[in-house]
């Protein structure tokens, strides 16, 4: 289960990767798994959080656009990139943006912005 | 249970809104449900996608800035944003966010880039 990313002052980058799944597993989970622990290996990768329900969202940061640039390009990655569209994806959506603001609350009277 | 939100050809706007809740219920679906079709009457209002799993992502998409302005400025939405804090959420982080660039997949073989 992931957390809310704690990530460094704007501007840096989210990749938001919307999708609806076709097949239920077929060895999904642990793709998956896989590939956000190498993802959390590469440069400029700032964090990750991720929610299913019916719709998946997944949304990664990072510190500049040449490092999702060599994320995607990634080996590894590509294999998965691969599979997901064979196997995996009804449908997908990738979003690549620069996040120029942002601000937190947390319950025990911190309101930050940053 | 929403859908992957049809945008148009970037630039556009992305508020990434991630969050721990406090109080499973309490009100909560009721006021979600009102302030998404609120939100959806808002100038500049592009779609929203939402799921949450352990953690709540909530992503609205939007033309340009100030109509997130006035969306977050809206009265009914600002007392909703002070429930949300008095009761449901024991933490969140917003991230206003510009989309430079996107692309799409669907199984059907509509590879498409825009």
């Amino acid at each position: 289960m992931s957390d809310i990313s704690v990530t460094p002052a704007p501007p840096y980058y989210a990749v938001i990767f919307t999708s609806h799944m076709s097949k239920a597993d077929n060895g999904y989970s642990q793709m998956s798994e896989l590939m956000l622990n190498l993802a959390a290996k590469q440069a400029g990768y700032l964090g990750v959080e991720s929610a299913r329900e019916g719709i998946g969202i997944t949304v990664s940061y990072w510190s500049d656009l040449q490092s999702i640039k060599n994320w995607k390009a990634n080996s590894e990655h590509q294999i998965a990139q691969h599979q997901g569209r064979e196997k995996w994806y009804q449908q997908f959506k990738v979003r690549i943006c620069k996040v120029e603001m942002d601000y937190s609350f947390t319950k025990d009277g911190n309101l930050f912005d940053t």
